[in-house]
């Protein structure tokens, strides 16, 4: 029964791709927990681990592509399976810029200590972002359950609590632009926080990517406006 | 002759494909061009222009993808030939991004003008930014020309010559942080401009994404960091 063992191999692949993809956005949450945790702690030794265990994701992304590609040159799956194949590939790659974006907050890290390991001017408005980088970590992973359960519905909802991540960004970017002028002695420790920020916020714009990567691959059409809430993204 | 047949097939998908990317890659160019000069004139309507003109590249992104999956799935392309496939998806992806990258810009015009069309407080440094843009445009425009010629050693030009633009947003932020403190009435706008600085210096980053993939279809093999004058790259 050749078409028999075609399917099995066919559902053992996108099973090994979905475990790839898990398994990313594990370390992608990781990632955005701990530079959030060297960034209030100041920790700068946890972020430099935190940018040298980047390439453990990008590892996995070049597997997914090595794998996708492979499953649709050899098993040539069609419609709602040939969906979920290319979303994979390009899930993967955009859960690997999320795990580039947690980087470079880790990266910024040194950058702003410098002005709150000294206790003379403490930046206080850096206790808004854990708040904010839970709001995008979770979109991330709901996004990502949503593609294990091939779930459309759960995959709207995801882009409709983008809304909420934008207004928080807003709201942050005027209270560090508030305490820039204020205390113009941390403005450049600040301008750093405001790209934290701008992080967080396109960690759930990539998040938002994948729920409408979720939404095709499982109903083979694009999400409509009228079931979003927010207005039209405007990327990046 | 069903071999020769499948051949030439193979080259005139590959051709639209690449004729595609080529098209994608002169609208970015135009978007990043016409998103400055909306920003230094200032001119909002340009810059409103620059955003709705952004559909066109989403659009073309979406029929390489079709396009790509379809050659991949129906040509069975093997070794070189599947590289350069495999490329071209992930190219239009990074092309697409690019496109936001500008869009972005043009989204920010309106919040700098205030401060620029009153006279009262033009904000000086915004005069560095169209070298830069250039600077970050040439190198989209190389890198998807050394795809269009397969050319590795043009794709190594590309990525040696971001250690340059990333040098200019250093020196950038840094007169951008100073004039900040000098002008703190201004910082509202001037955080904007540190995003425009951010977006062209990310538009590098992409072009030698874009030139490590063209590397990688030419010659199968990732380009070594012996290869390459500058240090790691962090992204974003």
């Amino acid at each position: 029964m050749p078409l028999d063992h075609t399917v099995k191999a066919f559902d053992a692949d996108i099973g090994q791709l979905r475990g790839m993809i898990s398994q990313m956005g594990g370390l992608a949450e990781d990632a955005i927990a701990q530079a959030m945790q060297a960034l209030a702690r100041p920790d700068p030794a946890l972020a430099a681990r935190v940018r040298a265990d980047d390439k453990a994701i990008d590892a996995i992304e070049a597997e997914v592509e090595r794998l996708a590609v492979r499953i649709i040159a050899l098993r040539a799956p069609m419609a709602v399976d040939l969906r979920e194949v290319v979303a994979a590939l390009k899930i993967a790659a955009v859960v690997e810029r999320i795990g580039d974006y947690a980087k470079n907050i880790a990266k910024r890290v040194p950058m702003i200590a410098n002005a709150t390991d000294g206790g003379d001017h403490r930046i206080e408005p850096i206790s808004l972002l854990p708040s904010m980088a839970r709001m995008a970590s979770d979109m991330v992973r709901q996004a990502l359950d949503a593609f294990a359960a091939r779930d459309a519905q759960a995959a709207v909802r995801v882009v409709n609590s983008d809304a909420a991540l934008d207004d928080f960004y807003d709201s942050i970017f005027r209270t560090l632009v508030t305490y820039m002028v204020e205390n113009p002695r941390t403005i450049s420790q600040v301008a750093h926080l405001l790209f934290v920020a701008k992080n967080l916020e396109r960690i759930g714009d990539h998040a938002t990517n994948v729920a409408e990567m979720v939404y095709f691959a499982a109903t083979g059409t694009q999400m409509a406006d009228r079931d979003r809430g927010g207005p039209d993204k405007d990327l990046p």
